[in-house]
């Protein structure tokens, strides 16, 4: 096997940590550099103990790391960091895996509108190639840019795919009541993200209004190949990993639904559609790459139920970059994705 | 005030000590007798250390209590007991408070198909009193029997209730999702149920089938004046208490929600309709009696999100117990539930 | 009962809403004022929704409050402030209660050893009264300023005391390892104190250097009549509220320890002896202002272990500071204080 | 590499659950029979589903499975099962590794008395060796039967091997304050293990009298040569694995403490001798087979701290087994066990 050299711009985060933890052992991979402006120079084990003997690298400041050097590049950053030295990158023939939302969207304008800034490289947005592997495969092989999906919106996509794109549900009312642990919201000094004010607890927030919404939005009108209308509740759960996605839909056209889930997401190899009547938790696919589905029609009714769980920081951001980065590099698609899930 | 003597049947339990926590304190009721078959000759306050010095009683074999010299008995048991031990105490003049599922349903054949048991007392059941005092509370004063309403019941029920009353939601599609805290499953040794099951983890279950359906659609039909249908999923919080409704339907005529919200719980000391765009966290009413609601209608849409938060133990179980019983005796409404919410 | 009129600055910690959860359903009190700078002109209700119907206070510029209008001023406050803003209250008569650490130690060389602050009121330094009631409690009735003792010094404190102050252990080498909930750390935003990072997780601390020794060694120093020595281990345990203490003494003199204790507490409205052989937990005394001890001997030997519990925001800290108030005030020493403890 | 062929006894609880975790990912070991009485017939991967596609077999009856066959078996089980079966394996050929204690102490009579049984097999108890590669690897290579040490007894016994070995410390009075996540009691359905009894909760429990005990004091002593006392006291903490042990020792005679620790675990493969000044957390082991090491001397008295973390369902349990199984079959002793550790 040949190997990929990485480097990861903004490794502090969730993200950036569950991105070392499987880059560590992916014996693909070598990991060439780790940014960070405000830690340059602190060993990347002295931050994160639990690397301790894995990572033997420094945070390096990005202003003096030639990342153009790397085969390919992870930003672990907020928003508007990959667009601003994307063009540089792939100009050196990088190619690059954006965890945050910089290249996620086609319509800059409503990028605009949800992310407040300008888009600094709207021909590469343009160019990107959205990181959902169960949907664009084919492209993401020979992307330059790939855009690694949202958490929330990898869990309601995967969950709604088969639905939409048969054509058998109402398209124009889906509900998407999604629940994610608390890392999802990233590691950041903020007073709602505090131990005492998140345990113990539960709540929505952004009702109806969250950033996922357009991305979810996008893929799925694509693949209804029509408009599409979701409404979108988040809830903040006490647990670290984990979101759970209740998806329900209303049934316009009858056919076998578990078949019609077991087809769509047969070869797969990170998405479990488990036997009729089961109800996947969190846990069964902590710490690992894995989408488990089940599909629930209550009391025969024409409301459809599909429950949809991930490991938000894996599936949900840094194990689904990792498969994107297998795919890009034509690495075997599960490679260094083999964990299986932590339980208890 | 007059003095109420209350005995409770089965202390044992999450709605068993939390009702000790509440009558402890009430100025307005005497505890006589506090029975558990299984655990008579037990100090309470060696079970239950929190109450040392707050309960003096002992469990008592209920074969040997005379619970007909109570004003008022409240039922913290299994399914099953309250039924068969009612008549003997209504006889006798004591009045019932039921916090099982005996006198919820008045369509026996319903009871029968979600409880798997002949009804003991079909003509109490008949006349019992669904313990919902927002919905209920003129025939709760005069009771002999009161029905406590489940405690998912009264969190759906509380959000769902002025819209299907105004006649201005599709009452055919009403969605439930809902989020309850570990100990609305009671105090029973269950693998699922263990510190290392449900921590740090999170998943539905029941979906579309829970116990709770029948009462909420027996309330709200009568409500609606007409037949309505409820798609509920439960869901299991790593939290102690705690239940979050997530509420979900389909407006089919126009009105100003969050007025209508506001005036039909005006003047009710237990609802709280949150200023427009809140968001409730469970916390905000643990240990107290609250329910807070809020009303959102996210993109302008057509469909309308309420969310609805109490504490299980408190208005799901033993604080509207209490509610009721002052109804019922004609103490203060409020009396014994003036618990500020402990935050953090 | 006369009503005593309170003024609270610095109400956007823990210990605020803490006291403000106590002191709002308090019936000697009336709340005239909550300070805050930053948020000044917010509801508190508005910032704390669980206060919503019980505090209609906003909180108010300390600059333009007049608390020297107040009969007694609560600080709840990051050390520093309370020192600065005694020396006018006092003269104005109102009676301060210093929930920071200002006025804990008479020895000011040591005060500025652990605060790195030159003291802005040593006379008052040296008139302040630390507030330990089951210490000082005479002291405390006549006080102008109180010192409301540190958290994890009440629990090591109340579990030594007995034993220095009999002279049945060697006081050169008591060892207390402590564990407290997160809200010990106060509503900051701080990494280490998020969710994500302190949840499923356990550390020890500050190991031997903890800013609460000395103000244990000062008490305890003085009940021994000579010089006391405590190595102090503290430790973050992933839950709210609560601390317990585990400690450690060699034995120098037999006696019947558990009788010790007993008598030394009998009468004490907050302190519990519990039986020998019990393990008190945390959630035992949650919510409320009470310390249980339980005292062993394992296999006979020479080393006497004492288990102390206490909610660290109540008995270590707002309770505390209530209970002070009403011995200040000629209050009942309970009063606002019945609370029983939440369980589950 | 040479396959070792095993199998599992009592593969239902969390110590078994593990171990499928890790040897479904070994690259050495043929996992071919997991019984259980009760769950005969039952495919592991519905009772876990997190072992969906990784473990394809279904609990076999332990009376019909020809576990002679195997290389090894690793009890999983209670006391007093491995002894049962044990002769007639070892005559078989097949090596043992029994996870709980039937063969972890020499002295029978102790034995006998921690565990209220006659040993079944009182000349293979004298034959087994004690499971600890720090301190038996040479006696592992060649045993037939490896007594799996105990959780907290591993983290204990680490702690303090460096001190007591070299003769700097008073073994008399060692005393060891433990925590434990809730996962280290089993995964039993026990009142006291329930989400609603140990979150948000802490407590102290079997003080200075559990089962542990024995075990440590064997090792220490031998260590030591000579008599060896540990006051231990174990605490349930509210998180699902991590054990973190905080070891007091007296300092009698005077040494770099730190370089000691160094030199003594100095090409150890999972035991990590942390910076001094140190405070690891239990998360920073989470799933790994390491144990980290801190060592503080507070104030430079003569109290000496030790901080010891592992996750007690790895290094403290099935880890240590697999770790065991490769020094007994030649494989390389890390391998299955490069698990980088979770986190958050």
């Amino acid at each position: 096997m040949k190997t990929v050299k990485a480097g990861v711009v903004g490794g502090t985060g969730y993200t950036g940590v569950e991105l070392l933890r499987l880059l560590a052992r992916h014996p693909g991979v070598e990991l060439v550099a780790i940014t960070s402006r405000k830690d340059a120079g602190t060993p990347v084990a002295e931050m994160f103990p639990s690397l301790r003997g894995r990572v033997s690298l420094a945070f390096s400041d990005p202003a003096r790391t030639d990342l153009a050097a790397c085969d390919v590049v992870f930003f672990a950053t907020p928003h508007g960091v990959a667009m601003a030295e994307a063009q540089r990158l792939v100009d050196a023939g990088t190619r690059i895996i954006d965890l945050a939302a910089d290249f996620r969207l086609r319509d800059l304008v409503e990028w605009r509108r949800w992310y407040k800034l300008d888009h600094a490289a709207p021909h590469l947005a343009a160019e990107a190639v959205y990181g959902l592997p169960e949907l664009y495969r084919e492209r993401i092989r020979t992307a330059r840019i790939v855009a690694n999906p949202g958490c929330y919106a990898t869990s309601v996509q995967l969950g709604f795919l088969p639905l939409v794109a048969a054509g058998v549900v109402d398209t124009g009312h889906l509900i998407a009541d999604a629940k994610s642990g608390v890392s999802g919201a990233g590691r950041k000094a903020e007073l709602g993200l505090l131990y005492s004010e998140a345990a113990d607890n539960f709540k929505a927030y952004n009702v109806g209004a969250h950033r996922h919404v357009p991305e979810i939005v996008q893929s799925l009108s694509e693949a209804a190949g029509g408009p599409v209308r979701v409404t979108f509740v988040p809830h903040l759960v006490p647990m670290i990993r984990g979101i759970h996605a209740t998806l329900y839909a209303r049934i316009t056209r009858e056919a076998d639904f578990q078949s019609l889930f077991e087809k769509r997401y047969a070869g797969e190899p990170f998405v479990d559609v488990m036997p009729a009547g089961s109800t996947p938790d969190t846990r069964s696919v902590r710490a690992s790459n894995l989408c488990r589905l089940a599909i629930h029609r209550p009391g025969g009714g024409d409301t459809l139920v599909v429950l949809s769980v991930i490991d938000n920081l894996a599936k949900g951001a840094s194990g689904q970059a990792v498969q994107n980065m297998n795919i890009m590099f034509g690495l075997g698609e599960t490679t260094g994705l083999e964990v299986v899930p932590v339980v208890p």
